[in-house]
């Protein structure tokens, strides 16, 4: 990349970190309807920091629920095209209990920010904006022309920019999208994700008696609305961990042997992945699989969490009429979200306990995603990123979702460039979120050398 | 019984109503911390009302958790000593969106006494203080010696009832003891039970991963906790809901052959339980027991409640990092409450799934407990009944726990009266507690008559 540049992000390094800062101690919680007004107030102070960086065309456009942010500049004629996505809402940080410093006051240890967001993906975003502001200060204009689409429900399904997004084929055309909502797969390792797992997620509810009843009077007799939902779920692996749900694989696309390969030689420790990271006593699933592919190319099944009858302290003998779980599949390559949904659906009602009715909602869908790493805009990234960390791109895959890099594809015909910058102990979704602060800078630099080489 | 007490009895109703309402409501949740001065209120509430009844040596005994109250009045030489016992304590009220009027704003609706307590116990114990101020009012004394114990833990375990008990034989020496804290087998149908079903209550929980973690990221090969709680307490039913637990019905006492024949007599009508009590699509349990048997006479496993990982609107794709139920066994005759936990607690250490650890904790235990239909005291409360209702009493059991009734057997060497008033569908520990006025008033009469026979 140019030096000017380098020397310009080098040099204002301090000032980005304090605008991260005030994005970070916005509490946009997208999943809670209490949080609408800050959600709004996180849109407009993107909104003001596109325009602050130079882009045109700034819009905040309503949806059903959460705004989306539109910024363009197109003053770059014969040059591609850019997409920069990201997402401005973040996951909810409970439990609280756990967070060493509060999730929105940022806080700095060890080199690190540490804030609900700062990797998922306010720091990711705010990359972007910042590596644009560089190329003004240091070239007054842009090596490509760029748009802008950061949506405010990634945390929640983002059915509003899926939507908008197949609504403005031609308003949002590109030649490649961007999107920095990955990890480097270790430190200081340049890091391109040529594959995302899809997700499928639900509500499964269970209801049993009509009312609590006391277990001492109907205990043996009555059915029990967690109970039935415990038998159900239980019964969807094997003491292995596998899946047993009838088809669950059956569409599964496995990676190309090369790609197995690839993965065989990444610097991989099962001990260190146990123990940094998990933390359990060992780890879990198809034994067959070594354990990237179960967390890269494999589907899963879920339950991200549980409620029903009395938990509070102490004692109550009740047998709940009612329990819910929230559950989810992860999906691979050519496994269909409505095919799967209608799978676990049709299974779930087949296999209800009995006396317990079993109720199952779907909350969101989206596919898996490859992308190929032969484009010339991944080609490209690859090449900047070995510039700045000075070491070879490798490619892997995540088994997380983002599924607006689907969306991109199938609307826009466009791949994905998915750089990102965080570590694999960042905490995404967990308490004590981090963001490494020199992966924000470094990040930075490549992404204003992945223009600078996209439009040379 | 004499006609004075009769009539004082119906001259008075009124009276006794809007008394047993204000005891109604002091919300005395013995489980919630923050409710302990409403229940030192209630007891204060109780110990005035025994004052005013006629009693003597009113006490307020403390306890490390509630106090207890004690009264007495013990000038009717030669005659028997009998022990009223009750508790002034409630379950939650939760959840509390399902009752139709606040649990703790009695509300009358159709003859019914709504709120929570109503029927368990604080309606059924006001009974026996408005008959002893009966029997003073009319015959300027008592035809028998009384002892009130009255407790407020029964909903949380009754540690110190027990302790007192225990520790106190010479001061609560009597020839019975009287609990009205069970049920008539149905509408004025006299009825005296003569078992009960032990308690051990459990909280179970597991942990996997140190923390919740990313289900993209980490899915397929983290343990988690939500799951691995559903897996362990699914593995301890079969199919048809017997517990398959190694040892379970080892030590169970079958009821006489006798006593099963008699319960087979009873007006019980499966699908009336089923649909207008328990409200489900049909029952469960042991197959080859009849439903009376299930709920009287055969252990259970119930799980209580459970919760674990995210529970809130929307999606959060979090890994659970812990997971906790509530859980306990109902107990019948010969079955040690010890040795059942032991053997509950050592299979869950057995079965802990894969990369999960379970720690069971027992929160509270109680044996199963029969009494002989042929002493003095339960065969004159047998004629009382009768007396009053105009129709012969039947001996059934509950499956319900009455602690108190095993503490007094093996401290006191006494057997217990269990005179209740209560009927099947008063939605004990449920929302929408009730008690039948009538029973409110026939129960009063009855433990009056019960009091006159014991003392003729």
């Amino acid at each position: 990349m140019s030096q000017a540049a380098s020397e310009y992000i080098r040099a204002n390094s301090g000032r980005f970190l304090e605008e991260l800062k005030d994005f970070l101690r916005i509490p946009s919680i997208s999943t809670d309807p209490e949080r609408a007004g800050d959600v709004m107030r996180a849109a407009q102070w993107v909104a003001d920091k596109l325009r602050a960086a130079g882009l045109e065309n700034i819009e905040i456009i309503p949806t059903s629920r959460h705004p989306l942010v539109y910024a363009d500049w197109l003053h770059a004629p014969g040059k591609p095209t850019v997409l920069c996505y990201g997402h401005y809402d973040v996951q909810p940080p409970d439990p609280l209990e756990e967070w060493i410093s509060p999730p929105f006051e940022p806080s700095i240890r060890d080199g690190n920010l540490y804030a609900r967001g700062s990797a998922d993906d306010k720091g990711q975003m705010y990359m972007h904006v910042k590596a644009i502001e560089t190329l003004f200060a240091v070239h007054g204009g842009l090596p490509v022309n760029v748009k802008f689409l950061i949506e405010g429900e990634e945390e929640v399904g983002g059915a509003n920019v899926a939507k908008y997004v197949a609504e403005n084929p031609e308003k949002l055309k590109a030649d490649a999208a961007l999107v920095s909502d990955t990890a480097l797969y270790a430190e200081d390792m340049p890091t391109l994700c040529t594959g995302l797992r899809g997700l499928v997620y639900m509500e499964v509810e269970a209801r049993g008696p009509a009312r609590d009843l006391h277990s001492g009077l109907y205990g043996g007799a009555a059915p029990n609305a967690v109970y039935g939902l415990i038998e159900l779920l239980a019964k969807a692996k094997d003491a292995e961990g596998r899946v047993v749900i009838p088809g669950f694989y059956d569409d599964v696309a496995e990676p190309a042997p090369a790609e197995i390969e690839s993965w065989k030689s990444l610097p991989f420790s099962e001990k260190e992945f146990l123990e940094k990271e998990v933390g359990s006593s060992c780890l879990v699933g198809e034994p067959d699989r070594m354990v990237l592919e179960r967390v890269w190319s494999r589907p899963t099944l879920e339950v991200h969490g549980i409620g029903g009858g009395f938990t509070g302290a102490g004692a109550k003998t009740v047998i709940p009429a009612a329990a819910v779980a929230k559950a989810s599949m992860r999906m691979v390559p050519n496994q269909d979200p409505e095919k799967m949904f209608r799978l676990f659906a049709d299974w779930a009602a087949a296999h209800a306990p009995k006396g317990v009715r079993i109720s199952v909602r779907k909350l969101s869908a989206s596919p898996a995603v490859v992308v190929n790493p032969d484009h010339p805009a991944i080609h490209t990234a690859a090449e900047a990123f070995q510039e700045i960390l000075g070491k070879p791109t490798v490619f892997i895959r995540s088994g997380g979702s983002v599924p607006i890099v689907g969306d991109f594809a199938r609307h826009l015909g466009i791949p994905t460039v998915m750089m990102g910058f965080g570590l694999p102990d960042d905490g995404l979704h967990s308490p004590n979120e981090k963001f490494r602060l020199e992966n924000f800078y470094q990040g930075t630099m490549t992404v204003a050398a992945f223009f600078e080489r996209y439009g040379a």
